[in-house]
């Protein structure tokens, strides 16, 4: 578990979207961001204030978060002296690079003689179970997408965001390490060794208050060859009792297979469905998420209303609409 | 790779069943096995001439299996003192225990004073890609099952047997531990980490000549919720232009599942093949393997007989028929 609150490393940016855990933590824990650091050139603002260690250490930040995606995954020395500077301050440090600063050897040195902690996220670091398949008590939801990267965390973050202005008992179960370093804990599924991802999911919702939901983050999707095996185990470690279909309606063919089309919602409905009820014969489809970002406002709500007659669920977009109808029929679970 | 030939090792098995990884390679590539080497009191045998370190060394062994899974995980003393001797006569070691041969302090030295190879085939020393999906020359068989532990292994093995029997070309591709001790290689698919599961299974079969055929070791089934992720990618990964649903009749619930019932073979055919059919939309399932060594011939005879009518596909036993009818519906394929 990573210590909160964070300061958010920008570092050099070279655009926005390079800082998106940076802006995944602002948009989703805004109270876990003290402030903002940023080196000459950044291209990022997360509109916090600008602060020096020394500002967010007095402010309480605990960890700095790398918050920016860096080029060609290499550490580099102008971030290093930000970084060991931040351990000398006494923050511990939190990444989701595929390049780990507990490699970094300047790094490792100074957090052993200052006694701080190295977060990768990307790196599990239990020993997860193999999952024994018992029913566990309280409620699972899960988001299963036609595709990767169609929404699937922004839709779950979006329904705790509701149904915690409802007073709804609810925790987002992050499963990838954007999720894991908004949230500060989670497990890092991509990660984790073949025998115990099932387990692992298991783990991460465990036995809780009857009225209880577990927003499970999704990991890849059913009909990606590359990672469908993920999907699997977070659809019978789950045990999920709702399942939201994610979409995005404008994507030619699976994300990095160019020779695999999407498949449709009703294929994606039957056959998440089917693998749910070999763990939970209750579960149910409540709702379907689709990302319009990439169509006008009108063929937006045009395409919803025709999901939403085709397959008799409600459909929104929850970046443009809230997750309000989802949560909605959530509650009727 | 490990290299071949072997000398068993078959230490103080407590019981025949004990050392069903020597049992494997004695029954599937009896010319990898030069002898066998029985310390006092062991109760296996199999049949193959007690060798001396010396005398396997001069029949030209060149690796010491370990083919017996001992009491408790524990690396004996009484085994150290045989293992560390074959070090020094410089033969490498190979082991599918849990507990590592390259963790034991006394083996790792002596192996590197004498520059042999400890293969602790549990662990993967591939760094396997993420799946791309795309097609690959050559064809492929994978058994598929309704639970755990039904024959699987076996199944591919005989098949691929009889086939070299009729000259076809063809690979038993291993994808577990007993597998590869057999064979020499292959994945050891569970302890592959979560990303590259498709992967491995892809890079075990590449492209191949048209007529060759893969017969791939399969692993859990999609209805086990503690392993289906494995299934799910050695189906994907694998992209098999035929399926063997392999089946258990006598089993009472899922293996160390109290609570969860076995499939039909029809549930698991409709499954399977609707999956097999994202990667590859050709796959067709061509037979049905199942394990009658709990039942009488006559029962045995009337169970397959129930199933060849009832889903119209070839059904044996590969253990008291032979694998001749499965081979016979994958040379139509």
């Amino acid at each position: 578990m990573i210590q909160t609150p964070y300061l958010l490393f920008l570092g050099d940016a070279p655009d926005p979207l390079s800082a998106k855990v940076a802006q995944g933590i602002r948009d989703w824990r805004p109270e876990f961001a003290v402030g903002q650091l940023r080196m000459e050139g950044c291209k990022a603002d997360m509109g916090l204030p600008d602060m020096t260690l020394e500002q967010a250490k007095a402010a309480g930040a605990r960890t700095l978060v790398v918050g920016v995606a860096n080029r060609g995954g290499v550490i580099s020395p102008a971030w290093k002296k930000v970084l060991v500077a931040a351990l000398e301050e006494g923050f511990d440090l939190a990444s989701g690079l595929h390049n780990l600063l507990r490699d970094e050897e300047d790094l490792a040195a100074v957090a052993r003689a200052t006694g701080r902690t190295l977060h990768d996220v990307r790196v599990p670091t239990v020993r997860y179970p193999i999952a024994d398949g018992r029913p566990r008590a309280g409620k699972r939801c899960l988001a299963v997408g036609t595709d990767c990267s169609v929404g699937k965390m922004y839709t779950a973050l979006a329904m705790e965001r509701e149904m915690r202005e409802r007073g709804m008992k609810t925790t987002f179960r992050a499963t990838g390490q954007t999720g894991i370093l908004i949230t500060g804990e989670g497990v890092p599924l991509d990660a984790v060794i073949a025998d115990f991802m099932a387990g692992s999911v298991e783990w991460l919702t465990p036995d809780n208050d009857p009225d209880h939901w577990d927003l499970i983050e999704g990991q890849g999707s059913l009909f990606h060859v590359s990672y469908s095996g993920v999907t699997m185990a977070l659809i019978h470690g789950g045990q999920p009792d709702a399942l939201i279909l994610c979409h995005e309606p404008t994507r030619e063919h699976m994300r990095g297979l160019p020779e695999y089309s999407l498949p449709s919602l009703e294929a994606l409905r039957d056959l998440a469905l089917q693998l749910a009820h070999v763990a939970n014969t209750g579960c149910k489809v409540v709702g379907v998420s689709v990302n319009t970002a990439a169509m006008a406002e009108d063929a937006a709500d045009a395409y919803l209303r025709e999901v939403e007659s085709r397959l008799g669920l409600p459909a929104v977009d929850p970046f443009r609409h809230g997750a309000g109808p989802l949560v909605d029929a959530l509650e009727k679970v």
